[in-house]
């Protein structure tokens, strides 16, 4: 196996200047992205995807097609054979051969670092369960530097589940790395940030936390607004679940007080937490942040295979 | 958005003049398929396929390569992870980014229409529900033209259920706006042609319709013969279906009498309305009639993508 | 229907001369794959997967890629809608309008076979059944002659299930054409290689077989040690197949008397009849067989698309 080798499993591997590279490399991507439509000629993508998400794993290949790469995968471990109590160990070494580069998803935590033991290729992490999903946090921050001309110094609010959104602990995570002014948490009583993440926050950046239960309190003050979505299969009892869905739903009206620069990003899919009439408005960025998360993947995938 | 974009979502939307330059292209590139090699190189076609079609999807995603393009796409909306409780509107919005042309399949009526105004790249509706399969009308227009030299002045036999079919009725309309001589509807009493469309054709047109029971009454008559199924689904119940299911298989037998330049057209699959035996009849072309699908798809993509 | 174009159904159709070059020529690419990346541009295969097998698919489609040709197929004939009471020759039929050639999976012996029949693009075998799947045989063929130098006067044993196990049927059958020089059958004896075999193989060639319940017992005699795995799909109950099935695991200690250039070879996937603790042998070339698969099938598209 080679040594040196760069694979994608979480962020908390990469320093902040390596990331600061690909979110770079993204943001030229974007400016002119047929520069790059040659880069990765006769390289293979594997998608590996033991959970189906089609969002992700589109995004994924858009990006090796567009560098002029192919690809192959599949989107159910259940439709493929690939559970047939084969290890992911010797699945992964069978396919390394296969492919230059893979995507994982997996609903099993560390199944995708299990995997970059045993292969000499590139693998990224395209979500295990509720843990790691880099590439959205790539997404999110080049998307940040494309709308904000910088990730430092903002005002970031964050709403929705702060609880057990996974998209969020990591943009959290990162986003401290690169100076931020405040984070601003707004959430329900019952989904807010864990203690543990808020402590490490405290001892270790010099930056602002507030909490709130309200976007309108604090709607004046954000650069950024990012919303998340409420998922009904992290609560207990159906009941919390619907008391608390609608809370959070932005409208034309919550937003009218906002910066006129402010944006608003979401991961996506949303169901309802953005109202339909906010995607007319100016600062409602967030179909444009799933572009900037194929220029992003596009970066991080010549980076891993080491095209200039 | 952009204006004045085109999309295919049916045949109703278009000129005849468009139509006809559809179909001519068609023809040009059967003639010398390796010609058009490279006419989408870089392009990547999505194929949404909300409810599986392998034969359709197929027949694009062949198109799309042999014009050195690129493919991505699901085939079944429940394997993948579209159907998150997303819009759509949304989802189509997501996939613009990720693809420059996009088909759809969709169980749902007006789906793709929906999905059309949400979106600035080409979307192709490759059937929604029972409603519309604009692609399928296009593929018998050029085997048409291809085989008999014209789309106009013809006597096209109709056989199977008339009432259901959606291939039929596309068909009909589309054609009687090329000068057909003469509609001839050959089903159960049970099945027939829709009063609404046969007024519909009476109003507009000048053409002549009659109506039999039998193939062998009408078949000396006919330029050309066009086959369909009777679906077992189209029926409220088991014993009708019996009943009728056999009426209407073509056999050796039954075309005896024909014109000797007739051809037999079928929209494929067939399961038993043509007997194995009809295969070896030089007028029997329903397989080069799927192989026009694949040319006529073709012209489709590159005219919605504006390459010459 | 061209006349004398060449499918790869079963191995026994090919002459010994025949399977030697695409051997040969697998073993060419093996050397510099990159000279062939351009060998298939333009053609496309399609994967038509009626049961579904990943891997197999996936060193398919990677072939063909590396060739730099184009892949259309489905992996799965229930998420397709090819099960629609269509007879496979209708299928085939059509399908070869969209592909240059086809590689076909099924669960029924003999649909390669009739689908080849009905087509006249090249149709390559990748399992019917239990019956034959030849591209597996013709990757051990490849990796014996690059691991042991020649496919000729080898002892060669065979490990685990002899009495069901397709794969080690077809390996022996076509070795034993190769001068093999004696065959060591390990197994139990409720899964012995079956009679018929056995005598097969005396009538028709000069070699010595010998039959044995454990490896230690012939271990220091072998050039190649070929391990298959027990399913317990072939076991009737359930108490047979835990009383069998650990008996036959490869461990360290069973190989320590073996030759030095000794080979161990399996088809993957293997669940636990081989500990990792072997893995780290250098004999142990299971993974590099593996791509061996890779390069003999671009060698067998090759051929069969008459490429040179």
């Amino acid at each position: 196996m080679k040594k040196n080798l760069k694979h994608l499993i979480g962020l908390q591997d990469y320093s902040t200047k390596e990331i600061k590279e690909i979110v770079d490399l993204g943001e030229k991507i974007s400016l002119s992205p047929e520069k790059y439509s040659n880069k990765c000629h006769g390289k293979i993508l594997a998608t590996l995807f033991y959970e189906p998400s089609t969002r992700t794993k589109f995004s994924f290949e858009s990006a090796m097609l567009r560098l002029g790469g192919n690809i192959i995968g599949f989107s159910d471990a259940n439709t493929s054979s690939v559970s047939k109590g084969e290890s992911v160990a010797d699945t992964i070494r069978v396919m390394s051969f296969y492919a230059d580069i893979a995507v994982m998803r997996h609903p099993k935590e560390g199944a995708p670092k299990l995997a970059a033991e045993y292969t000499n290729i590139p693998i990224i992490n395209a979500g295990d369960g509720g843990h790691l999903h880099p590439t959205q946090t790539l997404t999110d921050l080049l998307t940040i530097q494309k709308y904000k001309g910088s990730l430092e110094n903002h005002v970031i609010g964050l709403c929705g589940d702060l609880k057990y959104g996974r998209t969020v602990h990591s943009l959290i995570k990162t986003m401290a790395r690169f100076n931020t002014k405040k984070f601003v948490l707004i959430s329900p009583e019952e989904l807010m940030l864990p203690n543990s993440l808020k402590r490490y926050l405290k001892e270790n950046y010099d930056l602002e936390i507030i909490e709130v239960r309200k976007i309108e309190e604090v709607i004046e003050d954000l650069d950024i607004l990012y919303m998340t979505r409420i998922q009904r299969e992290r609560f207990f009892n159906e009941e919390d679940y619907l008391k608390l869905k609608d809370s959070y739903i932005l409208t034309k009206d919550k937003i009218k007080n906002a910066k006129k620069d402010m944006i608003i990003m979401h991961p996506l899919p949303r169901v309802n937490e953005i109202a339909y009439e906010v995607d007319e408005d100016k600062r409602a960025i967030y179909f444009n942040q799933a572009k900037m998360g194929l220029f992003v993947r596009m970066a991080l995938i010549m980076k891993l295979l080491e095209v200039e």
